[in-house]
This record gives C-alpha cells, sequence and structure tokens, in this order.
C-alpha cells in the first residue's frame, strides 16, 4: 500500500511537467508591440512586488510559529509546516508568474483569431492548476515517505495497546501531527494571500472605477488612470494567487482529515486489522494521484479540441474530467478491495462490508458539489429569472436595486444548504465519517482542472486590460471580453465546488480535532461526543458564529480604507500633472501600486491574526467544548455568509451586465446607473468577504487539530 | 408557594386596572379640530381593519391547530393554546385603540406645550405596557390555578418514581404541556403581527417615500399623497401591535420554559424535595409578578414628575424601574429561601446551596441586557463615531455608505455576543441552566415599562404625521419630532433587552424541548447531551443556519413587491384626478390601505408557515437530535441577523438624520442623497428583517417543546 505514495508522488512530478510544458507553450507566443510590453511588464512588475513583500510578512510569521511548534512539540512539526507554507508559497509565485506573462501574448494573439487566444490564455491558466495539484502533493507524499514509521500500522497499535496518547499532555498520534502541520502551512498562507490578495484587487478596482469612470468619464482600463496597473496587478494577486492558495489549502485539508481521522479510527477501534488500516489511510493519496491524472487527461482534452468555441471546450473539460475522476477512483476503489465495517455512530449503524462504500461517498460529494453549482449559476446567470428580476427592479431606484440583491443571495442559501444537508447524509451512511472526508476530496481531486479554469478568466480578463490599455484594435478587445466570459461563467462551477468542499473538510477536520483533543484525557473513542447543549459548548457557538460577522466587517473596511486613499492619490496626480488626461504624459503607476499593496499588507494584519488566536483563546480560556462550538458555529456562519455574499455579488453583477447588454434601456438610463451602485456593493461582497470565509474557518479547524491535545476539557474557572 | 399564583393574578389585574385608568387620562384630552379628527379617524379605521382581518386569518390558523392540538394529545391544551393567542390578540387590539386614540390628541395638546403632549403620549403608551404584562399574567395564572393539580408535586412525583413520562409516545408531564401551548398560543400571534406588520409598516413607508418626496418633492406625512394614511397606520400596526406581541410572547417564553425546566429537573432528580420544587416552580411567576410592580412604580413616577425634559424623565424612569425590578426580587429571593443544591452538568458543579444564587442570575441578565443595549446606542446613535465616520464617508457616493453600512452592522456583532456569552456563563455557573431561564425573565421582568416606553415613541411619530397632514402650525411638529427623537432612543434600550432575552429565552426552550424529547424513551436525565458532531445534528444546525437567512429574504421580497404595488397606485391617483396634488380633491386613502393590506396578509402566510411547518420536518424526517440542531442552527444565524440588521439599519437612518441636522453640508448635498438611499436600504433591514428573527425562532423553539414527546429519536431512514 506504502506505493500509493510513490504512485502519487510521480503523478505529482508528471503534473509539474506538464505545467513546464505549458508555460513553455504560452511563453513561446508573441508578446506584441512596445506598449504592450511595457504595460505587461509594470503588471508583472506589481505583482511580484506584492507577493514578494508578502510572502516577506507572512513568512516572518510562519517562521515564529514554526520555532514556537518546534520548542513546545517537536522540531519536526516546525520544518513540515514550514514544507507546507513553502509549496503553497511557490505554487502561487510560479502560477502567477504563468498568469502575469501569459496575459500580453492572449492579447497578441487574439489578433490572429479566437482559437489562438483561447489556446494561449488556457495554456497560462493551466500552469497554477498544475502546479497546485503538482507541488501540494509532492510535498505531501515526500513529508509521508520521509516520516513513514509514523504513519506504520505499529504506530499506531502501540498507541492502541498502551492506551499512551499522550506525553504530558502532548500528542503521540506522530502521523496526524505531521499531516496537520503541513496543512497548517498551507492554511496560513492561503488566509493571509486570500484576505491580502482580496482587499487589493477590490480597493484597486474600486478606486480606479470611481475617480476614473465616475468622475473623469474614461473608460475602463484607460492607460491614462493611474490606478489602471494596479487594478490589473489585483485579479492576478487577487484572482490568481488568491484562489490558488485558497484551493490548494482545501485541497491538502480534505486529505489530511481524512488521514487523521483513519489514524483516530484505528487507535479507538480494536477490531482494525493492519490491512484495514493502510487501505484506508493510503485511498485519499490514491484518488488524489488519480484526479490529478483525470485532470491532467481533461487538459490535455481541451487543449487538443482545435474549436472555437471556447465554452463549448471547457464544459467538456469539466464533464469529461469529472467522467475520469469517477471511472479512475472506481478502477482504485475496486483495486483497494476495502474490507473494513464502517459502524458505530460515527459510521453506519448496521454497516456491512461492502468495497463500494467510499466510492459512493465520492459520488455523494461530487453530485452534490455539481448541484451547488448549477444552482449559484442559476442565482447569478443574466440567463435566468432571478437576475432578470433584480434588473427589473431596478426601475425603482438605487435602494431597491441592492435590497432587492441582498435578499436574492440570503434567499439563495435554501437549496445549496438541503444540498450540503443531504450529501452529508449520503456520504456518512455509505462510510461514516471517513465518508464525509472522501467526499470532499471526491469534490477536489481534479483541482488541476478547476483551478486552470478558475485562472485563466482572469488572464483573458487582463489580456483584454492591456489590449485596451495599448490601444489595441477593438476586435481584439471583443475576443479577451468573451474569453472572459466563458471563464466567469464556467468558474461559476468551480465556485460551488469550493463552498461545498470547504463545508465537508472543515466537518471533517472538526471531528479529527474531537479526537485530537481526547488525547488529553486519554479517551479515544470510536464514538466522540461533545454536547451540544453544554453551557460552554453553546457559548462556543455563539462566539463561533460572530467571527465571520467580525471577519467579514474587517475586510470589508479594508477595502473602503484602501479605496480611500488610492482615489485620494489618483486625485492628486490629475491634478498636479494636467497631461495625464491629455494623455501626453504617463501617470504614475507605481505609486498607486505600492499605496494599494502597503495597504493590502497592513490591513490583512489583524483578520489574519484574529484567525489565529481564536482558537487558542477559546480552547485555553473555555476548554475544548467551547472550541468545538467555536469551529462549528464558525463553521455554519461562513458558509451561509459565502453563499449569501457570492450570490448577492455575482447577481448584482450580472444584472449590471444584462442591462449593459442592452436590455431594459441599456446603458447610460437611470436604470443602469442603479445597477452601477449595486455592482460596486457586491463586488467587496463577492470577492473580499465571500472566498475569505472558506479559508478563515479551515484555518481555525486545522490549528485546532494540530494543537488539540494542549486544550484542557474544561474552563479555566472551573479547574 | 401556591399563593405566588394570586399574588401574581392580583397584580396583573391591578395593570390592567392602571391601563384602564391610564388610557381614560389620555381619552380625556380633547381633540382637536375637524381635520385632525379626520385625519386620525382614517388611521383608527385602517389599523383596526387591518388588524381584524389579520386576525380573522390567524384565527383560523390557531383554530385549526387548537383541534389538531386537541385531537392528537388533549383538548385541554387545544383550549390553552387558544387562550394564549387570545390574550397576545387582546393585548395588541386594546393597546392599538389607545395609541390610535392618543396620537391625535398628543398633537392637540402639543399646542399647549411640551408637558402636555408627552404626559399624553406617555399614558397612552403605558395602555399598551400595562395590558401587554397584565394580560398574559392574567392568562397563565388563571390557567395555572385550573389546573393546579398538574403542577403538583404529586404529579412530578409519580412520574418520577413510575418512570412513565409518556403513554403511547405522548407526554404525561400535563403541566409542561399546559405552559408550552399557552406560549405557542401567544407565539402564533406574535410571528403573525410581527411578519404581517413588519410587512405593512414598510411597504407603506418605501411607496410614501419614493412616489411623494422622490417623485412629486411634497413634504412627508403630507395629506395629498394618497399613501400617507397607510404610512401613519403602519407604525400602529407594526411597531406598537407587532412590538407588544413580540415582546408579550418573549415575556411569557421566558416564564414557562422555566417552568418546564423545573419540572423535567424535578422529575430526573430524586433528590429534589416537595418544598424545593415548589419554591423553583413559582420563583418566576413571583418575580414576573414584582416585575409588574416595579413597571406600574416607574411608569407613576414618570408620570408624576412634572419636568419638560422628556428624555430624563424616560431615563430616569427606567433607571428607577430597574432598581426597583433588583430590590422586589431580591426581597423575594429572600422569602423565597431556595436551598436547592444546582449540580450535574446543567447545574453548576461544584455547587453548595445558597439562596442568593438564582438572584445572581437575574442581575447577570439584567447587566448583560443594559450593556447589549449601551452597544447598540453606540453603533447607532449619532452622538458617537461609528455613525460620525459613516456619513462622512458617504461623500464617496451611495456605495461606499451602503457597504460601510453593512460592515458596520457585521462589525457590531462582537462585544453583544461576547456579552451574551459571558451573561451565559455567569447565569449558568449562579443557577444552571434554571439560571439562563431565569436569567431572560430577569431582563423582561419590567416588560411593562419597556413597552410602554416602545408604544410612546410611535404616538409621538402618528402626532407629528397629524401635525403635518392637517396642516398645524409648524411649532407642534416641532414638538412632537422632539418627543419622537427621544422616543427613539429610549427605544434602544428595549432593543437590546429585547434580543438578549431572546437569545437567552430561547436557549432555555431548547434544553426544555431536549427533555421533552427524551421522553419518548423514557429517560430524562439531569444532564441531556445532544451530541453537536453526531451527523444528524450536524445537518439540522446546517439547516437551521439556513433558515433565518431564507425567511429573512421571504420578508425583504414581500416589502418590495408590496411597495411596488403601492407605487403604482399613487401614481394612478395622481394621474386619473389632477386636483389631488393641487390640494383640491382628497385622496382616496382607503385604496392605499386595502392594497398595503391585502398584500401584507398574503405575504405573512409563507413565512409564517415556514416556521410552524419547519420544526415539524426536521422532527419527524431526521429525528430529535436534528430538530435540536436545526433549533440551535436557528437560533445563532437570528441572532446574528438581528443584531447585524438592527445597528446597520439604525445606523443607516441616523447618519442620514445627522447629515438633515446640518452636519457635512446637510440637506440637498449629494451627500444627503446618499444617505437616503442607505436609509432606504437599511428601513427593511431594522424594521421587517430584524425584529421577525426572535419570534421566528422562538416559535419553532416552543413548538417543539410542545410536540416534543412525538418525535423520533433517529430519522425516518434508520428505523
Amino acid at each position: 500500500m506504502e506505493n500509493t505514495l510513490y504512485f502519487t508522488f510521480f503523478v505529482a512530478i508528471a503534473a509539474v511537467l506538464m505545467a513546464i510544458f505549458m508555460l513553455r507553450n504560452a511563453l513561446s507566443r508573441p508578446e506584441g508591440d512596445k506598449k504592450m510590453k511595457a504595460m505587461a511588464h509594470a503588471i508583472q512588475e506589481g505583482a511580484s512586488a506584492f507577493l514578494k513583500e508578502e510572502a516577506k510578512r507572512i513568512a516572518l510569521v510562519a517562521i515564529v510559529i514554526a520555532v514556537f511548534i518546534s520548542l513546545i512539540f517537536r522540531i519536526r512539526y516546525g520544518v513540515v509546516m514550514l514544507a507546507g507554507a513553502f509549496v503553497s508559497e511557490m505554487a502561487g509565485l510560479v502560477g502567477m508568474y504563468a498568469s502575469t506573462h501569459t496575459n500580453v501574448r492572449v492579447a497578441q494573439s487574439a489578433k490572429k483569431g479566437l482559437f489562438e487566444a483561447f489556446s494561449t490564455a488556457f495554456s497560462g491558466g493551466s500552469v497554477m492548476g498544475l502546479v497546485v495539484a503538482g507541488f501540494s502533493m509532492i510535498g505531501l507524499t515526500t513529508v509521508m515517505l520521509i516520516f513513514k514509521n509514523s504513519f506504520a500500522f505499529s504506530a499506531v497499535y502501540s498507541i492502541r495497546t498502551t492506551g499512551m496518547t499522550h506525553i504530558h499532555g502532548i500528542s503521540v498520534v506522530d502521523g496526524v501531527m505531521i499531516v496537520s502541520a503541513y496543512s497548517f502551512g498551507a492554511s496560513l498562507i492561503a488566509l493571509f494571500d486570500r484576505v491580502g490578495g482580496g482587499i487589493y484587487t477590490k480597493a484597486a478596482d474600486m478606486a480606479a472605477d470611481l475617480v476614473g469612470k465616475v468622475e473623469e468619464h474614461i473608460p475602463e482600463d484607460d492607460a491614462r488612470n493611474p490606478a489602471t496597473i494596479a487594478d490589473n496587478v489585483g485579479d492576478n494577486v487577487g484572482d490568481v494567487a488568491g484562489l490558488g492558495a485558497d484551493i490548494l489549502e482545501s485541497y491538502v485539508a480534505s486529505i489530511i482529515s481524512t488521514i487523521a481521522i483513519v489514524m483516530f479510527m484505528a487507535i479507538a477501534d480494536k477490531n482494525m486489522t493492519s490491512p484495514q488500516y493502510y487501505k484506508l489511510l493510503y485511498l485519499p493519496i490514491a484518488i488524489a494521484g488519480g484526479g490529478i491524472v483525470a485532470a491532467m487527461l481533461g487538459i490535455g482534452f481541451v487543449k487538443l479540441r482545435r474549436t472555437t468555441n471556447a465554452r463549448a471546450a471547457l464544459s467538456s473539460g469539466n464533464i469529461f474530467t469529472g467522467v475520469a475522476v469517477l471511472v479512475i477512483s472506481a478502477i482504485i476503489i475496486y483495486f483497494f478491495k476495502i474490507d473494513y465495517v464502517f459502524q458505530g455512530k460515527f459510521v453506519l449503524a448496521r454497516g456491512t462490508a461492502n468495497i463500494w462504500r467510499p466510492f459512493f461517498s465520492i459520488v455523494f460529494g461530487l453530485v452534490a458539489g455539481l448541484i451547488i453549482s448549477k444552482i449559484s449559476e442559476y442565482y447569478t446567470s443574466y440567463d435566468y429569472k432571478p437576475v432578470k428580476h433584480l434588473a427589473e427592479s431596478s426601475q425603482t431606484g438605487v435602494a431597491i436595486n441592492i435590497t432587492g440583491g441582498l435578499a436574492l443571495g440570503m434567499g439563495s442559501t435554501l437549496w445549496p444548504i438541503l444540498t450540503i444537508a443531504l450529501g452529508i447524509i449520503g456520504a456518512y451512511l455509505a462510510s461514516g465519517v471517513y465518508g464525509i472526508g472522501i467526499a470532499a476530496l471526491g469534490m477536489l481531486s481534479f483541482v488541476a482542472y478547476t483551478v486552470s479554469v478558475d485562472t485563466y478568466g482572469p488572464i483573458a480578463d487582463n489580456a483584454g486590460g492591456i489590449a485596451q490599455m495599448a490601444g489595441l484594435d477593438p476586435k481584439v478587445r471583443e475576443i479577451t471580453d468573451g474569453l472572459d466570459a466563458v471563464g466567469n461563467t464556467t468558474a461559476a462551477i468551480g465556485k460551488g465546488f469550493a463552498i461545498g468542499s470547504a463545508a465537508f473538510a472543515a466537518l471533517s477536520l472538526i471531528v479529527s480535532f474531537i479526537w485530537s483533543s481526547a488525547q488529553r484525557t486519554g479517551q479515544i473513542s470510536l464514538n466522540p461526543v461533545i454536547n451540544m447543549i453544554g453551557p460552554y459548548t453553546i457559548v462556543g457557538l455563539v462566539i463561533g458564529a460572530m467571527l465571520p460577522y467580525f471577519f467579514s466587517a474587517l475586510l470589508i473596511n479594508g477595502v473602503s480604507e484602501n479605496a480611500f486613499l488610492m482615489v485620494k492619490e489618483v486625485r492628486r496626480q490629475f491634478k498636479s500633472d494636467p497631461k495625464i488626461l491629455k494623455g501626453e504624459s504617463l501617470p504614475d503607476y507605481n505609486r498607486c501600486i505600492s499605496i494599494t499593496a502597503t495597504g493590502a499588507i497592513s490591513k490583512m494584519f489583524l483578520p489574519g491574526v484574529i484567525a489565529i488566536i481564536m482558537p487558542f483563546a477559546a480552547g485555553y480560556l473555555l476548554g475544548k467544548s467551547a472550541l468545538a462550538g467555536v469551529l462549528l458555529g464558525g463553521l455554519l456562519s461562513a458558509i451561509m455568509i459565502a453563499i449569501f455574499t457570492a450570490n448577492s455579488g455575482g447577481a448584482m453583477d450580472n444584472a449590471k451586465k444584462y442591462v449593459e447588454m442592452g436590455n431594459l434601456g441599456g446603458r447610460g438610463t437611470p436604470l443602469h446607473d442603479a445597477t452601477i451602485v449595486g455592482d460596486t456593493v457586491g463586488d467587496p461582497l463577492k470577492d473580499t468577504v465571500g472566498p475569505s470565509m472558506d479559508i478563515l474557518i479551515k484555518l481555525m479547524a486545522v490549528l485546532s487539530l494540530f494543537f488539540g491535545s494542549l486544550f484542557p476539557v474544561l474552563p479555566f474557572f472551573m479547574k
């Protein structure tokens, strides 16, 4: 079974090789004229300067934490944590290198036609997809191979027989500590990248719009706007690097939480045999490997189809990859022949051994993810009633538009939540709590494909920006706009999977944490219990449910304050040099870039620290039941806010686009103005708040899992 | 101890007598000229027509449910449920009669001066306050006296010794069934009154503003506006009748949940003696009675102070009443000498008998309520930084104003939630889960005073409307505006207590439900456990957390759709009879009233049915753990949305007022326009969504408590 690690390791290497191939493919295309190169260069510089600055700060935090971990636990955990942080950071840097160097080439290729442009953009996007999956799995499998004794059945068996789960309050379940340290490192990067990138991108976007479009009436992406490069940089640091780090973290978390569950189950269940243990332990690794293979096939499938219908290419690629995941998983499951009887409160009550049980969990995960995506498409696309209705109701003004947009988002939580609920029940009935982790992995296993599509979008968007700034033929912009629109629709599917998988992964992390904290008392039960109506749990739930709200407020305020500073700078530049607006002298792009960058980095600090400190505060002061409450309460609010803001913002954005397509009077009408304001309100909701919710809750959960053995059972005042 | 029932019964009678006295006092004032009378008459007619129509529909629902209850349980429960519904409905009708007949008299008194106007308004408002407390306690004590055998220690003792808690799956804890049926009846009225009233008032308000102020530029409350009477009617049905029914329900729920807790504790705890039982059982009744006495003293205190400083009068009245509650409660506690040792997981672990323990819980409740109120004042008053900052940031436009308003509300959840968390821990440490119910009661016991102040506000508001419509001297309007402003500030205190007490009361209802559902298996344990990380509980939590969002969306859409219909009607009237705008012919007020009324009644139905159906669906399909999850998940989202919307809406409203007071350029500036739009967005949030959250969750909880014994332990597919 250990060969699974080698299998996935080599598959991950193959993914990285494919990434290199794709990158070379993208970079082999011509870059265009001098002006285009200059613009692209400015974006590259800005993005890499921000990411490096951000990385420096995060590195400092990460190293402090690593030293702390090494001191209180073992040095290896500190090192592994840094490894997790390193792979995430590297994936972000490489992926963003690809995207910032592909964008200009897409603009140039668009001169030749749609197919060339699409092919270039997809090559560039697939780099991020492939390195996210590749780097993270190379790292994880390497770590597991180096410390393979810690994952051996003998290690678990000795804990099971001696009953010694901890020494001096510190966990001896070394395997769990190792994988959770790795995931913790990835989470740390993801949190800061997501929050920093989210604040950066929206502050630049709002400022560019507020002064450029509204005050000076110059078009979007106009080279005269000092904020325009920052805006384009924002797309890269937010939608490329932030998203990549986020999904990488989800992916790793879903794998390691399943591994942790297996190890604790093996300690608790005296009947689990060595072969059963290894099969359960390595199945997630195998499925991850299989998923990478499926995604590579899917990417190849898209690249080889010489169609000019980008939407059809991406969708059929998606279906192809999904089916490939199912087929490959089925083959893996068949060869694994897991004969473990999932039972107990956490696993199916009247369970019988059936090798297909974990497969059903994968199917439940995949189907749930797919349904959630379709629902969010229904609520946010202008092809359907909700957005059309929202656009129509804007006739009575801004207030009704925004009120309607908020109501739409709130109401849109119904079906996704019922889908998640059914998915949880299904995955659980199939293979217990193990199945919930496996279901999350099912949704995320072909991450290399979904991230490719997610990254392709901002590249096309940036290409359009460069075309505009460099004053290319409007036809070029038309092509890139078309590619961008396709990307938006397809990316919506990725969003559904991101939200769904976050719910499942967070849930399995929370269960793992409860097992981890049970080490304190040496009682790892197959059926762990946290009394929901115990006063400390309730207090934890209430505080946890509040955190995502408070966190969201910090993010929105961060965006507004930075946008405000940028607005002042843009106004200052226009005033001090009137030639800028005439197009006779270039604005100082770098000042804008550095203002947003400094602002985003300073504003990401407090939310980040809160996410790190809260589990400790709750765990130490109020005990493990309260912390379990904080995590679950946080998860509840985070899912709701994530769905609510994503769909509210998406619908308000598309209501505007619907009007701009010429409906209901089109551009320039009061109705159009109302939808523009609505879009601006929706922007920080959908692009800063929504995407940060997943990572907030998963960072808190993985941190709790890692430090679980330290937290007392009761609050400090009850000792 | 049974004498407690008589004590509170007679106190409640005294409150009703005082209400009659106050009503006569208010009605003895002159009504003013013919035009004023006509306007007042139109409001009276409109409000009473709506309330009667609404009552008819609710009566139908209530009777159907009563028959259903009588058939599956016992006829007495059906009858008691109708009694609970009846007292609530009567309190609403009487209180609204007082408010709609006082408003015009306040306008007339204002001609004489501030003191006269204040005195009249407060007399009118106190009628609602006194009947809310009086009627509900007359009803409850009467019911308990009639069925006193069901509350006898012998009844509990026989269950304790035989272990027979249910027959054919139906509860034999008759006392709990009786009080929860009573509370259920009150909840039913509260839900529909709150939702119907909330939709009515905001639809009328928005329509009157959109056509009147924005399109035709006529002032607020202008007699030419066909929607203006409907707008004033809305203040009465929403802010008076809706609020009264809501608070009455909270009040009853906090008392009966404590009673239910005591009865279940007595069954579970074999050591509880008869005297201990009676003391614990009747303490909430005694405190409710003491609270009424305190409130009557407080109301008298305000009436007798002949000050023209309305704000000082109301605030000092508040402090006086709060102190009186503490003193009277301390006396009651001293005489009760409760020597029960609160212990077990639910009650203090290392408890010792101390007669002051329940008193500490009351203090924790009161202090928590007070702090929450002060925090919400800080976030929503223009005297403090947040609102000023919001007004200033509106310089960059509508979008930043609204985004900032939403962020303010989200961020404002931090301190109230931490206060609630500390309050729960404090109340629990003092006297266990019993203490949580008692803490809720502590906050609500002087309801007669807080509702008086809450009702005084809309009366002053209406008086201003009548003054405007009847074209009185602007000085009159100035006086009524001043009274209204004072009412708003003081009412904010009531809001804090409403949210805080709802959290505590809902929590004790949920615990009672869990005991109630434990009857199914005959295992009523002193330390009930619901495993939070069981899959069905988690599914319940997720679904529960979604419900308040979905419910909010329905409410906002209901308001928008009704406002839209009204807008069309107002436009039609202006078009078909141009004399209306010239002031030469009267508009058809009644058509507007009937459109809003019909709309509100039709839109209240779906949210109401969802609140009633959900507990059944969850309980029957997924079992009691899932239902417990639904209730707690619902509570979490409901508290967050309640605080978030109340403070967002309040801050946006006051940011507008801050500008209108002449700050930042004052009226007519683009900044002012931005704040007007913000206020319109905030309106349905703070006046329709926010106030409905409490009752949504409490109705679901009380319904679950009542039907608890019917729900299976496991989901239907696990049988």
